[in-house]
């Protein structure tokens, strides 16, 4: 039976997409009780300036609660050097830094083109590998499958660039279609590609957005080509697939089910997930959240179909 | 370029879902609309007796004015001999009767257990092939992937009906999704035995259900299985996902937009495609449609993409 990871990433990426501050107690609440449904790895918020994004402004504290959840992996996002810093003086066991294909995109967003993007992981890595037991370091392969201001990002950009992270010092990249372009086409030919050139075992992960609902199918053609970590949010929260420019991650609790009822591993009791959104709406009242399985419910023959 | 044919089946299995009656002027208006965005088959209605579908009323009308609109396959559901009888007279060039593999669910739908189902098909197929220019005959495997009466399907049942209807005369099987139960790596093993046991080119057909959020996920397991035609629904209209016992067809905006970014051909103009929404909702206000696309909109490199 494969094993497959499915990363929690709704703390960060849901929280830090939508305008309210969810108070810190209903954050811990919310991550305890997924890591008790199976939840092995949950990015728990981001290191960047409180003056830009106040909604990730206890991450620090919240990377300590989680390091106490025995078995959970505690993963972070940082946009640079400074961030990687303040990940590993709070404890965080993962940290991933999101380096844009599209240099446009890069250049407005984190005001740095590609190679000074490079130098940027370079610096990070050597800093980790510092470390008496330094935290896994990946490099997130952002707008891998196209960008809402360039349009087409070319394969070959990608392919360099995640050779340029492997050998700038990052254990690791994964893939984002961060503006949900992506197909399965293109995941299956991209995923191929990228691993072929950085080594089968350094792509292992996949972060889709369901914007034009094709994440799960998405997710589909990348676990077919050897993808191991899907990282997907709660309530598919963040980024409100009916605003323009609308983002929002795959479900997690459809991607459980889908995973569960093809008879893969992922650890996750999924009655006891399915129950873990109460906390978010009670947090967030008035929020949407999506997913299907949650009001569909789960099928009669599931547990017979998992075996 | 492999053609797919999406067969749009929203003025049946959608408004056969929702309580009020589309007035025929708009069914006729949906339908032209969508067949002038390229799609090719409509299932326009369904011959069951009024007074148990009163918004399938005016099929016969349907079936006449969708004849007049040059390159359309005119599809139609029966579900028994003399709703066969009615599709012959109106001139409907496709017909499908539903066959539900879960016993217990056929007789509790159509009152015949599968022994009478599989007469009624024989009595159907030698109805049709008495016709000079015969319409095309098609049984829908009904619950072949699980349901919600007798949970477990067993795949041995699904392929040895499938069997049958074959030898009883049907021209072709399609494989139904009614509960949303399937996952894709089911739909791969039973889309394979089916096709081996009845002939590859007797199983082309999937009707999937968007219950779960899995639809797109297991129409691209049946593509990649050599399914030729998907069944959709514009703006996946019938069976609320947000309801109790809730189906949904896949939605046809999606699925067309998945085909195209794929490379596949369709012969589907999205934008006109997107536009034909606009008539649903003119004519069942309040009514709720699902889809992603409508709402993010196309990509910016979709030309580059389908190319």
């Amino acid at each position: 039976m494969t094993h497959i990871l499915i990363s929690e990433v709704g703390p960060r990426d849901g929280l830090q997409s939508i305008d309210r501050v969810m108070p810190l107690e209903a954050k811990k609440a919310w991550i305890a009780a997924e890591s008790a449904a199976g939840v092995s790895e949950i990015e728990v918020g981001s290191f960047v300036p409180p003056s830009l994004l106040p909604q990730m402004a206890d991450t620090a504290e919240l990377v300590a609660f989680a390091r106490t959840i025995p078995g959970l992996s505690v993963a972070v996002l940082v946009p640079n050097f400074q961030g990687a810093e303040s990940a590993i003086a709070a404890g965080a066991r993962k940290i991933s830094i999101p380096f844009s294909m599209s240099e446009t995109h890069s250049i407005r967003n984190v005001r740095k083109d590609h190679a000074a993007m490079v130098e940027e992981i370079r610096r990070i890595a050597v800093r980790v590998a510092e470390e008496f037991d330094p935290p896994h370091f990946e490099v997130g392969l952002s707008t891998a499958f196209g960008c809402t201001i360039e349009g087409h990002v070319p394969e070959d950009t990608v392919v360099r660039l995640a050779e340029a992270a492997i050998a700038a010092g990052a254990a690791e990249v994964g893939l984002s279609d961060t503006t949900g372009y992506a197909d399965p086409a293109q995941v299956r030919r991209l995923v191929r590609r990228v691993k072929a050139a950085v080594g089968a075992n350094k792509l292992n992960s996949l972060h889709l957005h369901n914007t034009r609902g094709l994440g799960l199918a998405n997710a589909l053609a990348g676990l077919e080509e050897g993808i191991t970590t899907l990282d997907s949010s709660l309530g598919g929260l963040g980024g409100c697939p009916f605003a323009p420019g609308a983002s929002g991650n795959i479900v997690t609790e459809d991607l459980a089910f889908m995973l569960a009822a093809m008879g893969y591993h992922t650890g996750i009791d999924l009655d006891k997930l399915l129950r873990v959104r109460d906390i978010v709406i009670a947090a967030l009242p008035g929020e949407p959240l999506y997913g299907f399985t949650p009001d569909a419910g789960l099928p009669l023959d599931l547990a017979r179909r998992a075996a």
